[in-house]
Order: C-alpha cells, then structure tokens, then sequence
C-alpha cells in the first residue's frame, strides 16, 4: 500500500521548532512534502496575496536520512497550501497538517489564526485538514510532550475520514506528557481580547501604538476547548467555513425589509 | 433623542469610492467617525499587526460642512476596529459598518475578506456590525444603487438589533437601482477558487508566482447568496464566528481517541 502523502505547512515559518516536531511525527506515518512561510506570519488570519509576487524554493533543513522534500514560500499559511496544492505537489495529499503553533489557537484564537487559516484551505480544497497548536508561546517550548497525540489524531483522521467542509482545530496544553489526561472533543469557548494600546512616540516625534491585550474567556461551559485546555486535556474543535448562522435566517426575515 | 453613532471603515483604504458612498449613506442616519486603512488590504482576512507599529492619524477627506471626524491607520480592517474601539471613539459605537467593498465577499469569500473581517472584529466586541460589498470590482463602479438597500439595512439593524454572536455579510448585484429586485437573507453558498498560478521569471532570472483562479460554484441551492445576487437580489447573510460545527462532534468522538 502507498504511503499516505502528508503536506505539513504552518505559520510561525519553516524554521519553527514547532514545524520541525510536526515533521517529525508525520515522518511515523507518511510521506512528508512541507511548504511552509520563509517567515513568521502569526496574526496573519486567512490572508492571501493578491497584489504581489510570490516567491518559493526548494530547501534543505536537515540533511539526514528520509529528510521530506521541503519547500519555502514569501506568502501567507493559505498562500503554501494554495501554491502545495496547485503548483508543487505531484499528487493531492492524503492530509494537510499545520503547525504546531508556538501559542494557542483556541477559542476565538481561531479567528485570527494563520495556523488554522492554511488547515481551513486545505479543507475548502476538500482535503483533510489539521490544525496543531501548543499552549505555549516561547520558541524553546518543548513539543515532545505533544507527539503521541498529534500522531494519535492524525492516524485516526486518515483511518475515519474528516467530514466534508469541516476541519479539526487541535489544542494541547502545556505541560509534561505524563500530565496529559486525555482528548476532548469541544466546542469553542466563547472569549474576547481585552485589547489595550501601548502608544510611544518614534524619535521624529511622531506617535505609534503596539497591539496588546487580555484574554477575556466570557465562557462557564464544561464543554469548551478552554475547560478542556485548563483541566489537562487536548482539545479538537471540528472547525466549519460554512459561516452562515442558520438559527438568525428567520429573525432577520422578520424585520420585513422587502416592504415599503 | 442622540444620534446613533456609525463607526465606518473598510479594506479597500480610505479613499476608496465605496468608503465614500457608505459615508454619505450613513450621515443620513447619525454621527459618523470614520476609521480605515491608509492603503488598500483586500484579501487580508482576520490579519492583525501584531509585530510591527500601528500609525493612525486625523485626516480631512471631503471638507463640505456635516463632513465626519476620519482617522486613517497603516493597519489591516481589524487593527482599525480594536483603536477605533480602544483610543478614538469618545462612546461605544451603535453601529459598526464596513465596505461598501469593491467586489464579491459572498459564499467563501467571506473567508477571505477584509471588509467582513473589520465587521467579525466589531461583532466580538459586541457591537452590531454589518459588511457591504457590491459585486464589481472596478474603482469606478457606480454605488448609488447599493445607497437605498443600504440605509434600509442600517436602519432596520439599529431599529431590531442584531443577535449576538452574529454580523451581517451583505452583497449587492451589479445593476441599476430599477433592476434590483429586493432583498433575500440566504445562507452561505458551498463554493470555492480554481487556483492557477501565472509563473514569471523576474529580470535577475528567479522564478515568481501571480495569484490567480477562477470561482467555482459547488451549490445548486436556491437559498444561497450566489443564486440570490444572480437574480437580482441583494443578499444578507447572518455570519457567525463560532466555527465549532455541533453536528461533527459526535463523529469525531466515535474515534475513541482516548482509548489504548
């Protein structure tokens, strides 16, 4: 039997420690093609780029034995799995995984995500799709304790399939491998940024501001990837990118707006 | 009784000639701040700036009298909202409105779309927020056929509220007011982009890509936003941004990831 083709992409750039865990992992269970940013692009939601070239190469990251084919691309997470799929694979992969981001994509996390951006343009391809991430934003984060499970996930999606139009939003918690309870399957937690701007002013005395914030979880449900994430367990979230809020059709036809 | 107060912004920059016709759409219906980007930031998605300074300054645009206080940032549509939200606006906003955009943002585009992410940012804050785009990209696009459904759609947003959780993505077909046959709230069509990548060799001879494709509709439905621009209807669909897809969490349990 052929070996699944696995494409391995994320946003924290093909360099990550996190990437370079995840390659890892898929070299267990298929043949590895990575096409990953040649920089980090956290932040970057589902952005595509439209008004300007991209680039892409060949590289070498390690050089030993069944090293994957790797590649790096100057555009977004969904631009590499775009370019993976259209231009520098040989055959459609069997799944597409993202990560493991350096930080979580959890709860509203998800929206700003490139991580979960490039897993949800495999899935509009109508490839299975990915998306890992670690609680834990540091780049010496130690990823070993995520392994069993990010293999555990991907060798079950290959087995069952993903439904069509969904992909899987994976969380893991910081922590040692002996502290991970289990796997949760969840719904995202409802939660904001608080944002606060730092605003300093540059040497030519012009003001700017830095972008911070605080998590606000706004969420008491037992059933959320953030309950899941504090009380020791992995979470999966089944992502949709049908956004259409069914439930607020009716409501909004009431407001009568063909009448005048 | 107080004016609402309409916070306006956009992706296509804040002289965009869609921006414009919102404007003078939402002076009819209350005070108006206008926070935008200073360049265009189509296909941006959910991008936020979070390793790099944000610029925002006052700016005049039209100096007739009632014309609104404006503010544009070198940011993407969501960095606009978060220091429209955090630093400029005096109060809440009643309303937040984004676009009117230079083209489709209906069915996957809304994955894409800068407009409808200044409009998703606004909706986690809580605010009511609406998304406009109007089905021609060109910049000299004629919008006064979009102005009428757009202050209707305003107007009964203020007046019933929008469920939380929820923004609105409305589109509007190109056409003449007389042709635009009323307005239909629809769900999400199941559509995605046939990528072609325009391969190039720059003049020091490396090769670069040009982003390409070709919609393909995938839905046959007639409760869809593409059917309904493509009879005529302006289309209004509610947009949620809980991705969590409630049918798919049984299945994925099935997969018993937690025994060994």
């Amino acid at each position: 039997m052929r070996k699944p083709l696995i494409l391995v992409t994320n946003d924290d750039g093909i360099t990550a420690p996190g990437l370079r865990s995840l390659v890892r992992c898929m070299k267990e269970i298929g043949e590895v093609v990575v096409v990953a940013p040649d920089s980090p692009q956290s932040g970057m939601g589902h952005a595509i780029t439209l008004d300007n070239t991209l680039y892409s190469k060949r590289v070498i990251i390690d050089d030993e034995k069944g090293a994957p084919r790797e590649y790096s691309c100057s555009g977004t997470p969904a631009d590499c799995v775009k370019l993976a799929l259209q231009e520098l694979l040989d055959r459609r992969p069997d799944i597409c995984v993202s990560g493991i981001n350096h930080g979580s994509n959890a709860s509203i996390n998800v929206i700003y995500s490139g991580t979960m951006s490039a897993a949800i343009e495999a899935g509009i391809e109508g490839i299975p799709a990915i998306g890992f991430s670690l609680c834990d934003y540091s780049w010496e984060a130690d990823f070993i304790p995520c392994e069993a499970s990010v293999k555990r996930i991907v060798r079950e999606a290959l087995a069952n399939g993903i439904p069509k139009g969904v992909v899987l939003n994976v969380n893991i918690p910081k922590s040692n491998h002996s502290e991970i309870k289990g796997i949760k399957v969840c719904r995202q937690a409802r939660a904001n940024w608080k944002e606060k701007f730092d605003k300093r002013t540059n040497p030519s005395g012009k003001n700017y501001y830095w972008l911070t914030g605080e998590f606000q979880l706004l969420d008491k449900g037992e059933d959320t990837d953030e309950w899941a994430l504090a009380n020791g367990f992995v979470s999966i979230v089944p992502t949709q990118f049908d956004l259409t809020a069914h439930h607020v059709i009716q409501d909004v036809n009431n407001w009568k707006l063909n009448e005048y």
